[in-house]
């Protein structure tokens, strides 16, 4: 059985096997849960999660939670971000209790890119800007940059004497130091929002890609080790399927720039990276009419449910025209094209006009964590 | 072949073998070199070094350079850090141009040992009245604590990138992950001096006791492996002996407190601990008279040319009356109570008028590097 790999590559075509040999367990049972489910939630893109459950609770009993995650910002926001951001802006959105800490992971970028603090500072405040145009609430929201978060380096620090070789090689493999001690430094963030100062335990939610899971165990293996002396609760986890790549195969990547687009891609630039996808339709359009098309195969009909469908209505009579043979490749694409178009076009406008307010969130999470630091 | 251990597991006994096998070049040849050799060079004790040379032409043109070495904030000062102190105190007086860098290990303190931030911070301030009553220039020294410099850690991280697990093998053995980020953090405590905003490469002379090697040769790989980024020089050392034990056996720890005394320890507990020690005696008295004493094995003897013999004549008496059957361990151990008393009267006396300076230097060094942060 292969890993699961946060770094990259590992392809994980089977959904239902996380859930029988890693312990992920269905989201769907929860679904009625929610009063008003998202469209990921809905769709089936939030497949998975652990404790889930925890949030829930927090929400219906109007008890603070934390919603976490964060960005390498070694450049544009791509679509895998904004999937992550969208999630992240779905739980921040079911409770006036809830808080968004969103990491601005520069040293990793310093580190892997060789991206000094002064690039990536500017590189943050429009990623944050995506963020904030996307839905983000500035009022629930912290966000630190690795580089200044000592808290965070310190968890590491202690983190490192509490897991041995052995408990990392059996999550993670074999793998040089310096992925350890990343892994160590995300556990940092997952579980900083409980620290003390910071309004002590409370549920965590962390939305991931299915290949993150490993990060999530090691930190959900850490909060029980450290359970004694900080009374961690165990980070929950709610897990989205990765998108197709638009260059066929199996998924986006931000190291693959062809695979997908990014939210600083001009309209005509993603049009065209749409318009020469790979698809899930046939050889012929004889054989398209009477097979139908294989939208589980094909990354422009991922583009619909995961991103830009209106509606649910919408995404069903995709995914029911492409079927029955009644859509072809080439007019799902013209289609998908101006849902694109049309989104980046609205989101680059709100971007611009919410760059200063990136810098004040920036500024304002800085000072709190300043103040609550000891 | 044993690897040096710096964790403390490893006997070195025979200094000769550092030269042969890890290339640590002998001091004596340039002890001509210095206009005033501290009585640690003149003895001996600082036996060993790696490019100290560097300094010694620092000194002499007037250039600057930097001292660079830490403590653990978890007890008392004991000898071996007070060791540490006096060659740390000796070649920042050499010139005007010299910055102590002091770092406390405070994280490590917490990692290891489980002491809050709160705790070490008395204890720091403690630490840094004991070095400043052994006399160190608070003018031309930075004191900072781990958990407040982030750079270190960000240079920690880098350097995490920057090697790979069979260079950490090569050098410390097969380790957990947690001392060998405890390394890369020594790393990069040893190499922040070099940073642009600390003043640019320079020299760095770091004083260890000769079982820490291992650390100096990893922060000597990572200056070369990162000289074109940083311009690094390879980081100077100067090796002491590591003292015998006062109940007798390889060398003082702090694990054993019996096998040494602190500087926190009253005179009277410190007299005893003396009184009671393992020595280089004979059986019986006639035998002793006839073969004389063994210095070489004798941690009392160690008391004088270490630390409290008044001048290098009295070094010698003590040697020859000991190894000719002169002196007996009795009168000897006696002479040593009266030099240990006078000299922890005396520096209690001075510690207590500092710990105001103490607290003081702590906060200037914080502003100081807080101001040049980034």
């Amino acid at each position: 059985m292969d890993k699961l790999d946060p770094w990259g590559t590992s392809s994980i075509k089977d959904y239902s096997r996380l859930q029988t040999e890693f312990g992920i367990e269905p989201v769907a049972p929860l679904v009625s849960r929610f009063k008003k489910p998202s469209p990921h939630v809905r769709r089936g893109i939030d497949f998975g999660q652990r404790d889930l459950v925890r949030i829930l609770d927090a929400v219906d009993h109007n008890k603070p939670y934390a919603v976490m995650s964060g960005i390498k910002p070694d450049g544009a926001f791509h679509l895998g971000n904004k999937m992550t951001a969208d999630d992240i802006i779905y739980f921040q959105s079911l409770s006036k209790k809830a808080m968004v800490y969103y990491a601005i992971a520069d040293v990793e970028a310093y580190a892997d890119n060789g991206l000094s603090f002064a690039e990536t500072s500017k590189t943050a405040v429009r990623n944050v800007a995506d963020i904030l145009a996307l839905g983000l609430d500035p009022d629930h929201a912290l966000v630190y940059k690795q580089s200044e978060e000592m808290r965070v380096m310190r968890m590491a620090t202690v983190f490192s004497k509490g897991v041995t070789n052995n408990m990392l090689k059996a999550i993670y493999g074999e793998r040089q130091i310096g992925l350890y001690l990343s892994a160590l430094v995300q556990a940092g963030d997952i579980l900083m929002p409980q620290l003390p100062e910071l309004g002590g335990p409370k549920p965590v939610l962390v939305p991931v890609g299915a290949d993150q899971d490993p990060h999530i165990r090691l930190s959900r293996d850490l909060a029980a080790k450290y359970d004694s002396e900080f009374g961690f609760f165990p980070p929950s986890a709610i897990y989205h399927r990765l998108e197709l790549a638009l260059t066929g195969g199996y998924k986006m990547s931000k190291r693959l720039p062809e695979s997908g687009f990014t939210l600083d891609d001009s309209p005509t630039e993603a049009a065209k990276r749409v318009r020469s996808a790979f698809t899930g339709g046939r050889d012929t359009v004889e054989e398209q009419r009477r097979l139908g098309g294989r939208p589980q195969i094909c990354p422009v009909y991922d583009l619909y449910p995961f991103h830009f469908a209106k509606d649910d209505e919408h995404v069903e009579k995709v995914y029911h025209e492409c079927t029955k043979g009644i859509r072809l490749c080439g007019e799902c694409k013209l289609e998908a094209v101006g849902l694109v178009k049309e989104f980046l076009e609205e989101h680059h406008r709100r971007r611009e006009s919410l760059m200063k307010d990136a810098g004040e969130l920036l500024t304002k999470s800085r000072n709190y964590l300043l103040a609550t630091g000891k």
